[in-house]
Parts: structure tokens; sequence; C-alpha cells
């Protein structure tokens, strides 16, 4: 008792109005759908300040108990069934399985530039959660400013200026890192190729998740690399027990992991469990390949999560990112920071694209250091939080109640199980059908595992489509079972 | 006689014009520096048109014959010694020698980004060449016009608006494709390194001509491919005769060639060459892997240069481009006609790095649609004529008179082949020593042969520095003899 008055007396004011309007709503006094008091009716009934206020309103809307109607004020949401079951840590299967990934990667993309289709399928944020005007006005201010050097190669490490602010930017995800020990590429893919490629030759073995990003099974299979497959927790990512004993068994060369937000589970690997990553291959100097794609979209309000790189003191961790799912998928920008595999990643890069497009590096280092990018963080954050409770609702109320999902703390996508008998490849070609893109399970494995798995994405805002077209999936579903 | 009367009068007029001022030139009537008559005072001694005297100039500064100085009118130019030698076609050697090419490729890169080095190294336009003012302009309209779709995926195979110009200009190059036949990608190096890998695994043989540009040696060996050299002739490029030998003696995978303007040599391989090249191949099932990034950039007055792919029936030419030799280099905007191998070259690159940057394509649409393309390139082309024709005269003035060199039909370099004891290599350290960046023969063969030959860059235009430097060139030849 005393510890709880302790603990309120500490926390700031907002988050005390902010819990205190909660327990109204979990106490059933505010029900889905009422309208909350306004923001100046809740200072004074409070006795705070207006500004405490809106972030009280603020930090019930990222718990997703409120919600913001434009020009209506703040309603509660409707409630989520969260008694559905999670996933379990993932068994993969041994033993080959001829790939279909090329044709059903191919159908996803081509869903993606259908406008008719509702778009459940791709990873991607809706851009107009994204600030085209803005990073538009500053590419064409770069291409003013640069003159000439706007259309001359930027030959890697690339662009100096986004370099410096990707390094200034490292910090909050515990790393200290140089600019020039940075290497800006033409988006994510392209960093975990040449990482992937500086380190390993055909034949190698590496180890990922499992399940993990269709991208990432195909640059390794097309590398002519070895997947091997780790069990992986739906919340804390992979298992490290397990990659622990295949170490001594399988000789494996690389791993390659998602530790923030891995797609399709959304786990976040426990900072604990990311030192040990890292001291555990660097024991056997196995490289550890990083995507961090994902590290900027988490869902909680503190501090951006760190990476593993954080805890690599020997240089084997060679840390991808880009821009793709934040600000500008189209821009092409991402980089590496390949650590002591450096030299050998910029010959690569130098022999196989060269320089990555010049102005749109401009745009973005001049937008992630003048543009406000913690401030649209903060909403793109928001939004795909809301968007996945959104999903996550609708799924609960409408699918079999058998189902299990995922609970994301970051990322974009859901990894729903479905019933064991329902076949995910089926379910994808009769929603495609019905004009609905969903990405089925087997594309998340290289053994076409996860059968029974969709992973729905969560990038486009609620809409009325988007609820009839879980509403089909759930029916489709259903006669399945 | 009759026939050269004949001959005379089917010319158009001001090409006649031409040929009078020419002899009068050539006759020593007018003399090196002489300043000649204005274009309205030729007008009245020759009775033609103003245009037509335009005209007449343009040909006679296209032949090199004068040259206009800015607010001075037109002067004789300085005759080239032209009793050089060209360089045999090639007798590449057998026998493996390791390979010091990426530390060299480093230097010749990091030079193009100091302002304080005299640019004859890296093979690129000096930018003041390109129409940089108002491609930027097209591309801050591009991203005003087209919205959200600025900053999304345009997923292979590219942007529709570039892929329907490039079908209109592959006319003009001997080629009817649709535009569903074309990918765009990342520069033309992405193009070839994704024709390469789509038809070829590691341990294969590729044939390519001798010497060729190191990028596509480097791109070779990094794929874990052998490179088999095919001598090559300085003016019409590979020799057939020696491919169609070496064809059953070593098992051939893939063929790369440059058949426009192989760099270093600026060979132009004839129609009857393309058609046999073709052909040959073909008979036995081997992809050609075309590489046209010079075929905009011709010196004579004629058409534009056809592609080996306008003799291609079968699909098995794999035609690679881009504008950055043309336009923008650091837009990183090429293309792929990738015949009979399209799904296969498309699954790799949606694999190893998916969409080409959306609005570098999207401007350069606009601008080769709309911003007088053809009428830059022919600027383009009097330009590099005129700067490969500076750095020929002040070399053959300058260096010892044994030296050969070649005469090209196009591109941007020379190829210059050194008294047989001169060691480029030390030559090419010299230079740097001396702020002078060159490209030594050694770089532009798997096996490190040319080692007293060097690549001359005539991408700047004449300036006192760069016949300054030439002037160090020789003098360091001449010590090394």
């Amino acid at each position: 008792m005393v510890k709880t008055l302790e603990q309120t007396a500490r926390e700031p004011l907002y988050s005390q109005v902010a819990n205190k309007i909660g327990q109204l709503i979990e106490g059933g006094v505010l029900r889905a759908g009422d309208r909350i008091p306004s923001v100046r009716r809740a200072s004074r009934q409070h006795k705070v300040s207006i500004t405490t206020a809106v972030q009280a309103y603020l930090a019930l809307e990222n718990r997703g108990l409120i919600e913001a109607r434009p020009k209506s004020g703040f309603f509660v949401r409707v409630q989520r069934h969260y008694d559905l079951g999670e996933p379990k840590t993932s068994r993969p299967s041994s033993g080959a399985v001829p790939t279909e990934s090329p044709t059903l990667i191919a159908k996803l993309l081509d869903a993606t530039m259908r406008p008719d289709i509702i778009q459940l399928g791709a990873g991607l944020p809706n851009a107009r959660l994204l600030p085209v005007q803005k990073l538009n006005r500053m590419l064409a201010a770069a291409a003013r400013r640069a003159g000439t050097a706007s259309i001359e190669y930027d030959m890697p490490p690339g662009c100096l200026a986004l370099r410096r602010a990707l390094a200034r930017r490292a910090l909050d995800w515990g790393v200290k890192i140089l600019p020039e020990e940075i290497i800006t590429t033409c988006g994510c893919t392209e960093a975990i190729v040449l990482c992937l490629r500086s380190v390993t030759r055909s034949g190698d073995t590496v180890a990922i998740e499992s399940p993990t990003y269709f991208g990432l099974i195909q640059i390794i299979e097309q590398l002519g690399l070895r997947p091997l497959e780790i069990p992986t927790h739906p919340r804390t990512g992979m298992d490290l027990d397990s990659l622990e004993r295949a170490l001594p068994v399988r000789r494996v060369t690389a791993c390659l992991v998602v530790p923030n937000f891995n797609n399709p589970l959304g786990s976040l690997m426990p900072v604990a469990n990311k030192a040990r990553l890292v001291a555990l291959l660097a024991k056997k100097e196995i490289p550890l390949i990083e995507d961090d794609l994902y590290g900027d979209v988490y869902f909680d309000n503190g501090d951006r999560p760190h990476v593993a790189k954080a805890y690599d003191k020997r240089g084997l961790v060679m840390l991808c990112g880009s821009f793709s799912k934040s600000l500008a998928p189209g821009y092409r920008v991402g980089w590496m920071m390949p650590g002591r595999y450096f030299e050998a990643a910029r010959n690569l890069k130098c022999a196989t694209i060269g320089a990555t497009p010049t102005l749109p590096q401009l745009a973005l280092a001049d937008y992630v250091v003048n543009g406000g990018y913690d401030h649209h963080l903060r909403g793109l954050r928001r939004a795909l939080k809301r968007q996945v409770n959104d999903i996550s609702r609708a799924v609960a109320e409408s699918f079999p109640e058998r189902i299990k999902m995922t609970r994301p703390a970051g990322g974009l996508v859901l990894w729903v199980e479905l019933p064991p008998h329902v076949d995910a490849l089926r379910l994808h070609s009769k929603a495609l059908t019905e004009k609905i893109s969903i990405a089925p399970g087997p594309m998340f494995s290289p053994r076409q595992d996860y059968r029974n798995f969709i992973r729905l994405s969560c990038g486009e805002p609620w809409s009325p489509q988007l609820e009839r077209a879980i509403g089909v999936l759930a029916y489709l579903v259903k006669q399945m079972c």
C-alpha cells in the first residue's frame, strides 16, 4: 500500500491523471464509444494545467484506451478482446521442400500496385502516414542548393551529412559510431546483401529466426547460402538456448537476426538476450548481421530499444537499417555499419552497384536534422500502434476463437495462427479472389512451414473497407475449419 | 572528275561551303589560331543564307577544324598530330596473377572526390556538360506532381513513363521492344550484375573483351565467375574469329561485351560483326549481355549506332544501359532489356535490391520526353569529341614518339600504349604524387596485362591545368623510358 503511494508520488502528474481516467474506463464508468470530457474541462476537474491534461490524454491514447475523432473530441475506444492466446515458440521442421516463394512474393508486390485491392499483405505504412510534402520540398531545396553535386556520383561510403545524422541518432540505439564507419546504401535490402556477401561464400550456413521475413530468406537462397532456422519466441525473439545448441552441431558462418520487431512476429529481444546473443557469437567469431529496419517503430512510451550492436565490442556486428518504414520507401536510402568488415563491404558495394542516389540522401539528411523527424516518429508510432490494435480487435471479434495472435511490441504486422487444418496458401488464393491481399505463413520459412499461419499488415488506417475485409477473411477461415 | 562534280551536286549546300573552308585550312591559307570570317561575312562571301553558314561552321567544328571562342568568333584549331600509330589487336596472356584491382579502383574513386586532383582517371563527363538545373527542376516538379507516389516503392519492372520513353528511343538503336519487356535499375552496374546472375552460376566462364572496363572485371570476379579474355581490336572491337575458336574449347556460359565504344578502347563494332556475334552465340544458346552505356555518345554525324540486340531474334541478348554518362550519374537510373530472361532478372532484382528510386526515374522520363534530350546529346557529343581531340593532340605533341594511341569513335576515354618498359602502375603512383589521376592498364585485364598502357579520361574540358598535367605525364614517361 505504502509502496503504491510512493509510486504514485514519483509518477509525473499527467500520468497520475491518465491513471485516474483509465480506472474509470476499465471500471466501466466510461464505456466504449462514450465521449470523455474536453481537455479544458479535464484540466479543471483534475486541477492541472491544460498542458498536463493534454499529456494525460495522449498517454491514454497511446495505451489504446481513448481515441481522438476529428472535430468531435476524445472518445472511449471499443475494448479489444485480448483473451486470445499467443503462438508458441516456433519449432521449425527439417527436410527441404521446393519453394514457391518467388511467385508468392511477386503476387504480394503486384497487389500493392492495385488500388482496388485491400492491403493486408505487404508490410508497408500507408503513404498518408509519411511526411510526403515536406520531404519532397526538402528534396527540391537540396537539388537547388547542391548544384552540380546533385547529379554527380556520391561514391561509397556516401553522403557525409546523412552519415553524420545517423551517427548522432545511433547514440539513441546504444551505439557510439563515427560517420566514417557508416556506409549509405540503396535501402536496407542492399545493405543486408552486401553484409552477407562480405562474410559468407556460396554453400555457407546462416542462422535465422523462424519465422522470418521472406525477403531475407530469398536473399539467403539467391546467394546460394543455407538457412538454418532457429526456434523463435513471439515476444522475446530468437531462442538463444536453441542457437547455442545448434552452433557446435552445424558450422554456422553468419547469423542474420531482426532483434527489434522481427517481421512477422513483432518480437522484441530483451536487452539481456541481445547482450547474450552478441557474446555467444563473439566466442566463435561468427559475424551477426542485425536488421534494424523497424527499430524506430516501437509502441511503448519508453526509450527507443537498443540494438544488439550496442553490446558489440569486437566489431562483429554488422548493423543495417533504412528509412523505408519510417519516412520514404521510394527514396531507397538505407545504411550499414559493418564493423570490422567495413572495407570488404565498401569494395563490394563499389563493384556491384556503386553510388547510392545523391539527392534522396541529401533530402533525408536535411529532414532528419531539421525536419522534425522525432515529432513525425511519435505520430507514426501512435498511428501504427492504433492500426495494429484495430486489426487485432477486428480479428479477435470475428475469427474463430481457437486462433492465436501475436501482441507485437512494434512494427506494423500481426502474425495469426489459424486452426491446424486451415491451409494459408488456399486462404491466400481465395482472399485474393475477393480482392484482399494477405501474406500466407509458408512465405516466412525456407521449408514452407507455418501452413496454418497468416501475416496481416497493419499499414493502412482503419476504414469500413478494412473492417469488411477482415469480415470476409474470418468467413473464409470458418468455411475452411 | 564527273563523279566528283556529281558528288558535290548531291551534297547539301552547307557541306559544300564547309568543304571549301576546310580546303583553305588544310591548304594552309588559314592557319592554326587564325580568326575566320564571321558567320555574316561567310554568308555574303559564299552567297548562302545565314542559317547555311552557321551549319557549315558547325560541321567544321565537328570535324575538329575550327573552334568557337566565347564572344570572339571562330578560329582555326591547332592541328592534331595523328601520325601516331594505333595499338594492335590485343593478345591477352594466360596464367593467373593476383589482382590489385580493388585498391586501384578505390584510389581512382577517391581521386574523383578531391577537387585538387587533375581528373584524367575516372571516366566521367564533367558535370558542367550535363543539364543539371533543368533536371533538378524536373525532379522538383515530379515530386510536386506525383504526391504520395513520389515516396512509395516503384516495384520492378519500374517507372512506366520511363519504360515507355526507353521503348521509343530503342527504335533508334534498331530495337523494337515493348515497355513491358524493360526493367529499370539503379544504374547500368546493377543491370549487368542482375543479367549475369540470371544466366550464370559461380564457377562459370564468361567471355569478355580484352582490355575491358575494370568494373566489369570486378563484377565477374565477385560473382565467382571466370573471365575469358578475347583479343579485341581497338577500332572494330572483339575479334570474332578468336571468339569462334574459343567457344568449342572453353565452355562459355555467357558473353559480356561493350560493342559501342568499349571502355578503354573506344572501339565501335561494325554492324556486320554485331550480327555475326549474335548469330555465333545463338548457335550455342549462349546469352549475350550487352553493355550499351556509351551508345549515345558517338562522334560522327551519322545515326546513332545500333546495338547487337537489334540482330537478336531469339531473346538471347540482354541489353543494359543507363543515363550515367549522358545525363545524371548521381540519379542512378539505368535499365535492362533481358529478353527471354525477363522473369529471372526481375525476381532477382526484387530479392536483392527491390525498387529503383522513384523520383529520379520520373524526372528522367520527363526530361527524355520533354526536356530536349537529343539537343543536349548533340552538344555533349560535340564537347566530348572536342575534349578527346584536345587530349589526343596534347599527348601526341608531348609524349615520346614511340607511343601508340586509340582513335575512339565515341565515349570519353583514350587508350595509350607506352614504350614496352614503362610500368603503368609506377607511372600511376608518380602521377598521383603530382596530383594527377590516371587509370593504369593492368586494371583493364583480370591478369593485370597491359602493364605499359594507360587510360586517359577526357571528361574534363580543356584548361591550362589539364595541358600542364599532360606535360608532367609526358615528362614522367620520358624519365621512365
